[in-house]
């Protein structure tokens, strides 16, 4: 199967409108999910010249979009599947926009008999990725295709621009890719979108996506706490430091949009932020990345910390109890802010490397598992544009990649072996300081002894093996015997000399 | 059903041997697979005056216990499940200590057509609860009755009495009881096996006292690095702080094996401990207990960066080769050993509080999850005594949970309250000393940091919670405002007012 836009997309980015034109009756594309996402992804592909039919099980949600933004735009408004799947050029292409989980599941099979061999399914939510891999081999067994797409950019990157990873049905992406590369952000002119992967790839990599921008976004708030706390800084200073900071390393768009949301006044003029209730939600995406690591045994500390401070954030009214049984005296600050902020930057972007490093690793570790060839320099070129955690540090491990595709670990990157050394002696400044002061920063705290655990050759592990000898009969290997030679001492003199090595029915 | 045995046991812990003989041709229980822990364990029944027959897959072990360990004992060989079967009183009674996984599977599946109705399978492997809880109800479906118990103590544990976490099939209880009580530990008298709750609750119970297990260690081995790095003590000056440390609160079998290591020589003399490999190895349990906080939402930090160093740890060969990019230079200690040994044990007791109460935590939320009816002084009692984290320690846990069942948290218990107010100087100072020296604690300062969340009423989720209302429109409560109602801020002026809650098909 090849594309029918694939020769005239490399020539030009934006779709052509006047192939969508050539069939008045048919779509394009159908997409099914009306919520903010899929809403802003409709009119998007729509303003790039691609015909769009959409539906909704609530009809009613048809009706006001199309009535409403959809308005005199090229949206077809369907009331049924078969009615979408009736206007669609052939292969069809069906983008779904629904809650990740059974709903998926629900309408794949609802689809599955209405199509036709070739037809291409694609999940756009964040679905699991062993999901993904899972109905990629289903909708594959029944003839059609599947592709599980990570979108990222939130509400306002599906309406100008996403970051998109596309896996699942390698046949299916010349189709959708004149699509998908149109409706896409761009980095250097370059889209952020290519193929990433086999089955839940994709997915896989959205994942990921995800993990790193709770690890950002954390971060973030741990700047922001000890500013407000321990420096007792405004909002509109603390504004000031983040639009100082989206000038340099840091640049990013989740440090542009905490600028503005520290600028922001409530109708009554005081900042919007500060009558926020501190309860994060999640949407499952950071837990599944901390479990994705567990299961893999890669350490992912940062997003691991990121993803359980969200945990206790919402146990605000234990907190809140727990507050006055300890009541907190932050040790009031008493250096220069202005030295202070600038430690805390370096903080924040050495803890930022070790948080990349970390997924990365993730990403390396589960790719030999499930046999997927990840391109880690495209997907960083996939994340530098229209996704959350969008910035000028991506170009950088871009070039990492690039330079090393076979690179081990981020942290030995020259560039970054130099920043990073640059920045420790702030980082551990900073953290040593609020940790005496009281103010809790996980994240920033576990990316250092990361840091210091990563670069050190011994370990206590051996004393840790020494235990599980003593109590379990585990058994050890030596430093000065062969690797994979294992030893056993009957440390108490009695218990039997059996090892737990020869555990057998 | 009730117990035959139940009676007499209530007067004396040790099994009665004249009640076993009755029937000389029969055995009181089968135990199937002799690894170390099984050998120890059938061992230990056959001490208590329990006859046990034993079988093993691979039957020459069978013939060697038979005609080592085992000579002139009270333990009755087979060479067949049949075998087996044949030999054991009704209800039969099958104790398998096989690996956990489809081993389990396969055995019980070979055991279930061979089975009387009321027959009992227990499983004393390390299982995943949720197979217990599977395998509960397969067992039950079949008229068969199933118990997965926890059991620590390692293989010295098994031999002499370890702790028994017994769950499901309640009906198994009054039959297997007198046995479980005989041959386990006991604590101030009292035996440290209860039981639990319903199907997977007993290996739910042991895989969290796993997690706390690998979290202690943790917590041991950064104090270990401390001195050993920081301080620069030899073992012999380590081994006597570790057996000071053994005489006051953290009293523990984990800090007398710790102290026994570092005195322990080898063949020529120099500390054995420093001659094992730092590469930690992990069967799996630890790395289930952060798995299930991240699926119960409950933040489980510091087992959490427990199980991550043991991961760590494994990449021996990176950190090697990532040690010389970053020569590290540990900045010399400056100050009073005497003192610093002190701050460093007060640092371990108040992580150790964190691990603790993260812990109950878990247990407590996946109580209700599972519906499971856990009593948490029980369970403190069964953990005080014979499994690997016995500690007098565990003795005042079991007094909070006595004097309030429904304490929602350790550290809003009085003792522990003010046991860790006296601590917390010496925690901070001992933390951020060490995060400037360069040397790695991730639990210690992952504990801090929880420590100083979950005592903040006012954490930087707010700003969370803005950042995900900006780019997701994914709402959020506000503090001037009931619990419950969400509010939607179009922080940027355009991108439309759809908001992500109301996420549809």
């Amino acid at each position: 199967m090849s594309s029918r836009y694939g020769q005239s997309m490399r020539e030009t980015p934006a779709y052509s409108a006047e192939e969508g034109r050539k069939d008045m009756k048919k779509a394009d594309i159908g997409l099914v999910g009306l919520a903010v996402m899929g809403e802003n992804l409709a009119m998007n592909m729509e303003s790039r010249g691609i015909t769009v039919a959409v539906y909704n099980r609530t009809v009613s949600k048809v009706e006001h979009f199309i009535n409403g933004r959809g308005k005199g735009k090229n949206i077809i408004g369907c009331h049924s599947l078969e009615e979408l799947l009736d206007c669609l050029k052939k292969p069809r292409k069906v983008f779904l926009m629904v809650k990740a989980g059974a709903a998926v599941d629900d309408i794949i099979h609802q689809l599955l008999p209405l199509l036709d061999d070739g037809d291409i399914l694609i999940d756009g939510g964040n679905s699991y990725f062993k999901d993904t891999i899972r109905r990629t081999r289903e909708v594959e067994a029944a003839g059609k295709l599947y592709i599980g797409t990570g979108v990222s950019g939130g509400e306002e990157g599906a309406l100008t621009g996403p970051s998109m990873m596309p896996g699942g049905s390698k046949a299916a992406w010349p189709e959708v890719k004149p699509i998908f590369q149109a409706i896409c952000a761009k980095a250097d002119g370059a889209p952020c979108c290519d193929w990433v992967g086999e089955d839940g790839a994709g997915h896989f990599v959205k994942m990921v996506h995800n993990g790193i921008e709770y690890g950002d976004m954390q971060l973030i708030c741990e700047a922001y706490q000890m500013m407000r706390d321990y420096l007792k800084m405004t909002d509109d200073e603390m504004h000031l430091v983040f639009k100082k900071w989206n000038e340099g390393e840091l640049e990013s768009y989740l440090i542009e949009i905490t600028g503005d949301i520290l600028a922001y006044k409530d109708t009554d003029g005081e900042p919007l932020v500060e009558k926020i209730l501190d309860t994060a939600g999640q949407k499952g995406t950071g837990k599944w990345t901390g479990i994705t690591a567990l299961e893999e045994g890669v350490p992912l500390t940062l997003i691991g910390e990121a993803v359980f401070s969200r945990c206790l954030s919402a146990m605000k009214d234990e907190r809140v109890r727990a507050s006055r049984f300890y009541s907190r005296e932050i040790v009031e600050f008493k250096g220069n802010r202005e030295e202070f902020t600038e430690c805390l930057r370096q903080a924040l972007l050495a803890s930022k490397i070790i948080s990349y490093a970390q997924g990365y690793t993730l990403m390396k570790t589960a790719a030999e598992h499930y046999h997927w060839n990840l391109n880690y320099g495209g997907i960083a070129l996939m994340w530098r544009g229209g996704c959350i955690i969008r910035s000028t540090f991506l170009g950088k491990i871009k070039e990492a990649y690039d330079k090393n595709p076979e690179l081990s670990n981020l942290l030995l990157d020259p560039y970054f072996e130099s920043l990073i050394k640059s920045l420790v002696p702030a980082w551990r400044k900073t953290v040593s300081a609020v940790l005496q002061a009281g103010v809790p920063a996980p994240a920033m705290t576990s990316a250092l002894s990361y840091f210091d655990g990563y670069t050190c050759s011994s370990l206590p592990a051996n004393l840790l093996q020494a235990q599980r000898d003593y109590f379990g009969a585990h058994t050890y290997q030596r430093i000065d015997a062969d690797r994979g030679k294992f030893f056993h001492t009957n440390w108490t003199g009695h218990g039997g000399d059996t090892s737990a090595a020869v555990y057998d029915v």
